[in-house]
């Protein structure tokens, strides 16, 4: 079904009463967004399921609990991730635009942050380079290991251009966990040699990766393997967190932002100006097939969001969440 | 043969003498690890070929070119990377102990930074978290296109712990460019699907690869991809050097390194001893094979080389460089 954006935005927020109103804007901006860009795991179906957003019970309020010019650590109290993100956001955008750089820490938020690409787009749109990562309870095997030690942990970048960012957003996990939540509820096998079970064995059953098991990193690589340590040791042990933790999903989530202008190490116009160029030399280049850069697709279904006002909804997600 | 650490450095040094005292020691050094390590792509072996460091004449002395309490952007007149690279690590470090984090761009270097894992490994002997990023010339293709647009631009990090550093430094490419020229004069073929022609025909032969060919990212990843162009866009664009550029290898290289003192977000010894405890928690986890912790192999055969006071080098390229 097809529902007016303004439409959808009204009925998220009357499901998150219980929340201030500046939360609840913030939560349903951030929802809305998800399903004009077509990741519709991050989208309505947040509001569904055993862990609803507007069910969330927080234990405090958001608390700064280290500060200095550069740097901010959040305590997340366990408010809905994108709230306390949305925070860490703005205090690193307004750090960056101070000092030229900035990092911000949080920690004890609840459940993931899901889509990096949301929160460093809003960074590159303040013409800062933006980089976010975020661990996730163990699901990743590496260096030999058969048990799950990695989150599937994201990393996102975003670099302000003369027109759109350029946006990037990846899990370092050959597939996201949810990925394999949705394959087990559907009955589908996952490919042949991203997973083991909890012996170590290799499967293609998504129940017997959730059981204990394990992913692999993306293109089953050592190198992937170590791109997931340095986002588990910059949104873990940095941030305070929990970090290697595969035993249960209540322990704590981190993530960390990193902000930095441009100016400090060149000229933002100069910079903005090479950015777009580097983006048209790649879409310039060569292809025997097509050529798609990062984020090509989601903007394409933001756009068209946009321009008729109106989003593309899954009926039966609708039924559930708002029937 | 075996030859004593102290005798090699001396001998690379009698090679140096139309450097400072100073630079001809921290290039002899840098030689010295690599062969140490056993990295000996990066060691003595830099001292033959075509364009040996004791024959760069750089254009100009290195440059502060901008400067804030949390930057520096370095112009390196074409010294040798090893020069330029290590006076932006100290930059780095220092700025990282003064205002809690740092970051330091290097461009117009001579050629290859080669390992990252040096540089960042002592950042983080400093306590803090090193993070360090180079793009070389275009090599990879990536995103649909057949050109060579990104370099095989590594990437390092480092993190101290209560014993040795978390060290790993890697090439975002399928294998490294020096991979290829290796493979070259071997007369050797490499492997199947990780590399094609200048026609975006799949090959194996590495002349193809070097004549405007180009390699896959590792893994045949699109996230490979996204991590490589994060690297070029911090390494080029950011700091005013050459970027996309596959036409030559005279245009600029350039190098980032990012400095965090983990006291902004947490307390140092916390991290310390968490960082140790995340080690140990891999190391001990549960395996089928054997774990292997990246910079396992290159610091265990550095400690031999410090225990025995010796260095085994291979007898043709000692030959080479001092016979």
């Amino acid at each position: 079904m097809k529902i007016s954006i303004i439409e959808l935005k009204e009925k998220i927020k009357k499901l998150l009463q219980n929340m201030s109103e500046v939360n609840a804007n913030i939560v349903a901006d951030y929802i809305v967004w998800a399903e004009m860009t077509g990741l519709i795991t991050q989208g309505i179906i947040k509001l569904s399921g055993t862990e609803p957003v507007q069910k969330i019970i927080p234990e405090s309020e958001i608390k700064i609990e280290r500060e200095t010019k550069v740097s901010a650590l959040l305590n997340g109290g366990k408010n809905p991730a994108m709230v306390v993100s949305k925070k860490a956001t703005d205090i690193a955008i307004q750090k960056a635009k101070e000092v030229g750089m900035s990092i911000v820490g949080v920690r004890n938020i609840f459940s993931s942050n899901g889509s990096q690409g949301y929160y460093v787009e809003q960074i590159a749109k303040n013409d800062l380079i933006g980089i976010m990562c975020s661990r996730s309870p163990g699901a990743v095997s590496a260096f030999g290991s058969i048990d799950p030690l990695f989150g599937t942990n994201p990393i996102g970048y975003a670099f302000p251009t003369d027109n759109e960012p350029i946006v990037f957003d990846a899990a370092t996990s050959a597939m996201t966990f949810y990925g394999l939540i949705i394959a087990k509820s559907k009955g589908e096998k996952i490919p042949v040699g991203i997973a083991t079970d909890k012996n170590g064995k290799p499967t293609t059953n998504p129940a017997d990766v959730i059981d204990d098991g394990a992913l692999a990193a993306f293109g089953n690589s050592y190198k992937a393997e170590g791109l997931s340590m340095l986002v588990e040791l910059l949104s873990g042990p940095l941030v305070n967190g929990a970090f290697l933790d595969f035993k249960t999903f209540d322990k704590e989530w981190g993530a960390t932002i990193i902000a930095i202008d441009p100016n400090i190490l060149t000229d933002v116009k100069i910079f903005k100006k090479n950015c777009s160029e580097f983006v048209s030399t790649i879409r310039n280049s060569r292809t025997l097939g097509q050529i798609r850069i990062p984020n090509d697709k989601t903007r394409k279904n933001y756009k068209t969001a946009v321009e008729s006002g109106l989003i593309d909804i899954d009926d039966a997600i609708y039924n559930e969440v708002f029937g």
